[in-house]
């Protein structure tokens, strides 16, 4: 695997060097960059020479066995670097060992990173997914490397529903911003307080720290606050799409991913709002329905955690799709492990996945993050103010999709009995699709219209 | 058309009796018939012996001119015509006249049915889209006939934006149903009861009728109601999965129809849901949260009106889908006159579906069903009941997935701002997408990261 990396990192015309401990399988890594068009791959059998062949600042790509080993290879590399330099592991390390080491090795001023890749010995030759995790920072280094390097088609299942995750958590924070900003009346000083305050607890999360700042930049342009002047109109890349449809195609419900999208949609038809509002604003309908006297503080703790249990059905649908997709393909994905590889990097890395790692632990064949006894825990002891905070928002005529399609969900999930027996029933007056009963075995049809027309006549 | 149909029917292995005033042009028929395989199709060139040579009870399909022509060929041919025959319009006729025609054929003992055809000459002889309207006694004459002749892969667009806009209808009467029953305690006469009556009103559709005809029926195999012994599991068959695909691909928001399709698929996890439940129930959470009293009379009169309002969502995004899809094919459909042929026949036949034709024949470039006047002001008089019932069912823990959505969606619609500035400004934090602003023209990018450190440090 190291080895295939290196070669698509030479292939992609960045020179590098390699070293092994074993001197055989440097030389013939150099063969074969020789073989594979005279690829601008150097071997090194020494440690020292490898780090000092190395343009500063040094960044130094690990793929060793997680472990003792990963501890060794610092070791022994590190004894050479210097100020600035940085080490990423490309293991699959467990994260609280990356963050120990990124301490450990911040102390001697150096920089550190845990980096998933996957896609095995084809994908790290010819594309691997990598989720490079550790300080923005850092990454910012190795940035155009990765880009290069990397799977070039966002085509693997669990990279795309990663990515309709991320649209959930950037549409749940975007409607926690909405109903503080809108009803609550906060200021962008005091959002900039609460979001950083959140990112100390159960939130803490990449998103919600780059929200936190966000909320403190001022414009530069101009008086007030750069986000201020963002126009309100989300971009996208077909990620999210194609997570709705693959939902839509295996049969999992995914409303609060389905919901983010749809908001992007909605915001790109700013020229259509602009007229829709001043329709309605005719008609004597302000833009906030009912200006509400709230009690900030409650008001916050309750969006907090209706935030957090809105998150929980996020993912609880972006699992179920994964893994819906992992049986269709046979990939035989491991959901915990998942959510730990996620937990090392990218856009929606946050302690909560610890959590979902922990609930896979528990039961690897869990129907469903809701019932998992943790999470069914937290969402009861947030039930109440979630189910205020979207009351709040729908009086308040304030758009919280993603909170009231996750709480439907949850609500839908949780009820034994749903009122699809008429749907059901509908089905079969007017095709004939028969249904099923709840008191005996077998598939009935009835002649409803008939004995409808015999009672009415 | 009218040839290409009869000889499609005949193919099919249907007997088929023609004619037409221009005798030419029943010879050319009959000679098309025996070249593409001596298919059974007769020829006539009196109506007399046309109508006589038709097995009983009778069914003739009529492809003339809409307008007076039709009137001419009734009193035509109804003067050999006997009690039970059936005469079936499938020109697209404006449906008030065939409703006169109906009525007036009825006196005479005859039926009447009018059945929009679409698909042209070609897919008239190899599967046109058909949508008949009228009273299901006669469609069930004729369901053989149709299933065999219809185009037989349900490609047609508009044809499967119908069946996403069926289960938005059908998901929304489902939750008006629980909401009446698990918060208003509504019996099943009493249930029976509303909807006969909303189905005197605005709410005037044949999925309205069939509701109330199933919650008048008694179980045949036990005691009770029926509707109360069929299992909570909606089956399905391809076409909301279809629309909620197509949305997506077009960038349009469909969020009832998503809904509707998310509620089927919960409602097939019923062995889960019956394990949720008990998981939540040894949480202290009961099936319906609050007791809350209630109105019974006033909740009606509200969700009637949610009912109501949600359904111009679902029919504004359904028919908004039908034009992106219209416009990427070069169809050139017209709303209005959809429309109309819906309204004549189909699942969804509505009294609504008249004021969606009025509105486009207002303004046919009209953005969005919700920004009609008509329209609009039959939301603003709705708006409070219909937040009202969506708050009562989220604090009582009834989801109403459609209702919801749908107000998010208007509430999203009708708002000048949202908060997709901020999403946006994430955007661009991680992965620098850039963004417009409200003040001035371009495309910004802010080192939001960089900023935020320098302040921090």
């Amino acid at each position: 695997m190291g080895q295939n990396l290196a070669l698509n990192i030479a292939e992609k015309g960045f020179p590098i060097s390699v070293y092994n401990r074993t001197t055989s399988k440097v030389d013939e890594t150099v063969e074969r960059a020789k073989r594979e068009g005279n690829l601008p791959l150097y071997g090194f059998h020494d440690p020292e020479s490898f780090v000092n062949s190395i343009q500063k600042p040094r960044v130094i790509v690990m793929l060793v066995k997680a472990g003792a080993p990963v501890d060794d290879t610092i070791k022994t590399l590190s004894a050479y670097m210097e100020k600035g330099d940085c080490i990423i592991d490309g293991g699959n390390e467990w994260y609280e060992n990356t963050e120990r080491r990124q301490k450990a090795m911040l102390e001697k001023g150096l920089l550190y990173l845990g980096m998933g890749v996957s896609g095995g010995e084809e994908g790290a030759r010819n594309g691997p997914s990598m989720m490079p995790g550790g300080s923005f920072e850092v990454y910012k280094y190795i940035e155009d490397i990765l880009l290069k390097v990397a799977a070039q088609v966002p085509d693997s299942g669990p990279c795309m529903v990663h990515n309709g995750i991320e649209y959930g958590d950037m549409q749940l924070i975007a409607e926690a911003y909405d109903v503080l900003k809108s009803v609550g009346k906060l200021s962008n000083e005091e959002l900039h307080k609460v979001f950083t305050e959140w990112n100390k607890g159960e939130l803490l999360s990449f998103l919600v720290e780059i929200t936190a700042d966000i909320f403190g930049i001022k414009d530069d342009k101009g008086e007030g606050y750069l986000v201020d002047k963002v126009l309100d109109k989300t971009g996208m890349k077909g990620t999210g799409k194609w997570t709705v449809q693959q939902a839509a195609d295996l049969s999992i419900a995914a409303p609060t991913i389905a919901s983010s999208l749809d908001a992007r949609f909605l915001s790109g038809l700013k020229e259509e709002r602009v007229q829709a509002a001043e329709v309605f604003k005719s008609g004597g309908f302000s833009d906030i329905l009912s200006e509400q006297v709230v009690d900030k503080e409650k008001l916050i703790d309750d969006v907090r955690k209706a935030l957090y249990a809105s998150k929980i059905c996020s993912y609880a649908q972006g699992m179920n799709l994964i893994r819906a997709k992992s049986v269709e393909k046979g990939w035989g994905l491991k959901l915990g492990e998942l959510a730990r590889i996620w937990k090392g990097g990218c856009i929606i890395r946050a302690v909560f996945l610890d959590r979902i790692k922990k609930a896979y632990d528990r039961n690897p064949e869990l129907s469903n993050l809701l019932v998992d006894p943790e999470f069914a825990k937290e969402i009861i002891e947030r039930q109440t103010a979630w189910r205020r905070v979207v009351c709040l928002a729908v009086s308040s005529g304030v758009s919280t999709p993603g909170m009231s399609s996750s709480l439907a969900y949850f609500d839908s999930y949780r009820r034994e009995r749903l009122p699809a027996n008429l749907v059901q029933a509908q089905r079969d007056y007017f095709g004939a699709h028969t249904y099923e009963r709840t008191d005996m075995e077998g598939s009935f049809h009835t002649e409803w219209f008939k004995i409808a027309r015999q009672s009415k006549y």
